[in-house]
């Protein structure tokens, strides 16, 4: 008997149908002899429904409401989850977030986890029922109702199977697993059987979209295994523990991508101490957060700086940027919206260094100007125009192979 | 300064338009230097949609997952008018049942309020805030959500008027007041000016919608002073208090109807003692709820027994009497859907006995046949033909003159 944590996301359950597909799942769960713990999300699209009426009625917005308002939709889906369930002769009972031990901070709608109490999930589990736990919400240490942002049912998922020391946390979504890129992109993109934390952290934070990096992130910490996979077709995910296998080899996993930043640049700045410094401080106080940065010296003692920022934090930086250009002795600001990074992820490509040399010769002998580069111990990314964005992402999943499964290189 | 508890229903807060409508009324009543709390119900048709998903997605519906399941369109309404209200420079907090102190016993669907523990919205009135509390529900003595039933928002608004002492409970509605018949059927009816718990009590009871009989109930119990009006006019409604005005006096108030239920008549039965105590312990069995009782002795020893009952009940109450026609002797049993109640409502009615003949001569002259009569302290209610029952108010109505409000009589 093994005890599961399975987390459903909205597409899921978009509607009573699917919900009722999701029930007999959990019913056959339990049926071959497993306790079983659901995550649910709100149905289909009714979250942003919810921040579409908040909109309509005012302009004034107190997180402590929005997150009243916007945690409903988990309470309808697990209700209406426990109905169908019990459909199928197997009891289940739900619970809220505060019900659930869901402890957070006092940061409505994006609060964080303080602690997990799931002394009722134990009970419920112990008399032999189901228990169903609204995704994404908590109750803060001042007893207000918290939301712990878009993406947090992965996250609920994660922190009770760890609280609880499932066996495994199985995260249902509308993909079979994760990829070795895009299949939208790349035709012959391959579901990948296994994958380390590192690595899955790593992409998401580069932009595979699911799971949320965040669970992605408490999982590795805690040690929580992952199964990514799908609640359409229910065949085998994506596996997701500490060490996938042959660590030692460098494994080439994945091509991502994202066309989520621009890139702002000040270029002829003095290069001398501290004006780095000076800019980078200026920009956290204005809230932008900055992800890639690049400095390239000239020869005449003069510096361009490149950064790359969410597409909803390019005016503030650009702004932020002129304010200071007297000040840096900069010559000039710019803004380009138009860019896109592609992303190869592997476990051990550091002590690998044919595999950085493998991207840029496969860009630059496909005429694919590489605007910027930053590396992990397991990641080399390139900025390019996003016009090459597509071709690029296809240039590299078929220069390491990936058609044929994550690739060993060297 | 006033302390107000203001109540509004679904149609009252039907769209974003109605919601902003009342956040004006209720930004509005705190800048005249009130303290309010307000009680809001789901928007529109919200509670039905809940239910009518429900349906699709299970046959089986648990009564713990029904009430989280509908008290979550409260919460997005009591969330969203919080916002709404933000918007006007008045800051209001939003509390669930269980975060205002609701205590209620374990009965799912229909659960009964034990105690009412308002520290936190006490606390919110303090600091000048508006508190904003979903209707309807509450926390059960073993820590599960509970729903107070369709119609509970009036009886949270009175509960809570009670618990803090509140100066007046106002329940708006879309209706401008308590009429002296209903609008729909009666040109002339008026609306009333002010009213006793008793006679509203006794016109709930009869058929008169709103507000719910329960709220009313409590109102009486605890006196606590109500004030019905519109949330669409918002012109002043009807007070109802402890003792209306010239007491003394027989006032006739109010001709109202109901079709909510069907007779059921058993005849020729024995006429010995125990045989009523028999019949009506088994339909009390049988959780059939019995209203009007009536019994008929004849010459030649038997006697028939009329009663009525909700409709959903008079597929059991015909099979229950059915089961019995042996051990009664009875000849036969039957049901009659096809009937209607006009009540004619007024205080200090049983010391004016002409009351009473008037309704029967009024009748008779127009050849409306009454089927059963019962009558309390301050009213007197006939059976007749559902197709008689329209002209039997309004004749009732103009026998009482009640076109030029409530009437004195003999």
């Amino acid at each position: 008997m093994a005890l599961l944590v399975q987390k459903f996301g909205g597409t899921s359950v978009g509607d009573a149908e699917r919900m009722r597909t999701v029930a007999d799942n959990v019913a056959r769960t339990v049926r071959r002899g497993n306790q079983v713990v659901v995550v649910i999300s709100a149905m289909g699209k009714e979250t942003d429904e919810l921040l579409r009426m908040a909109r309509e009625v005012s302009s004034t917005h107190p997180g402590r409401e929005m997150d009243m308002l916007v945690t409903a939709g988990e309470r309808k889906a697990m209700a209406l989850l426990c109905m169908a369930i019990a459909d199928r002769g197997v009891e289940a009972e739900s619970f809220t977030g505060s019900q659930a031990g869901f402890i957070t901070d006092t940061v409505h709608t994006n609060a964080k986890i303080v602690d997990v109490r799931p002394d009722r999930i134990r009970a419920a589990l112990d008399a032999g029922k189901v228990a169903v736990v609204g995704g994404a919400q908590g109750v803060s240490t001042d007893q207000n109702v918290t939301f712990l942002g878009r993406g947090g049912s992965d996250t609920t998922a994660v922190a009770l199977a760890h609280a609880l020391g499932a066996d495994l946390c199985e995260l249902y979504t509308d993909v079979s697993g994760v990829f070795t890129s895009d299949p939208r992109l790349v035709d012959d993109a391959r579901k990948i059987d296994r994958i380390s934390f590192d690595e899955l952290l790593e992409m998401t934070a580069a932009g595979c979209p699911k799971p949320a990096m965040r669970s992605v992130e408490y999982a590795r910490t805690h040690g929580v295994d992952l199964h990514v996979r799908s609640a359409f077709t229910w065949e085998h995910g994506t596996m997701v523990s500490k060490e996938a296998d042959d660590m030692e080899q460098a494994i080439i996993s994945a091509v991502v991508h994202d066309t989520d930043e621009a890139k702002v640049t000040i270029t002829g700045v003095d290069d001398r101490p501290g004006i780095a410094g000076q800019l980078f401080r200026a920009l956290a106080d204005a809230l932008v957060n900055v992800d890639m940065i690049v400095q390239n010296t000239s020869a005449e003692g003069r510096t361009d700086i490149s950064f790359t920022v969410p597409h909803g934090d390019a005016a503030t930086a650009q702004a932020t940027c002129e304010a200071l250009q007297r000040t840096l002795g900069a010559t000039g600001v710019t803004t380009d919206d138009a860019i896109g990074r592609v992303s190869v992820v592997g476990a051990g490509m550091k002590t690998h260094p044919g595999v950085a040399a493998t991207v840029f010769e496969t860009l630059a002998a496909n005429g694919i100007n590489i605007e910027m580069i930053s590396t992990s111990a397991i990641r080399i990314s390139c900025v390019v125009a996003e016009a090459e964005l597509e071709r690029a992402v296809q240039l590299l999943h078929t220069a390491f192979a990936l058609h044929d499964g994550p690739a060993l290189v060297d």
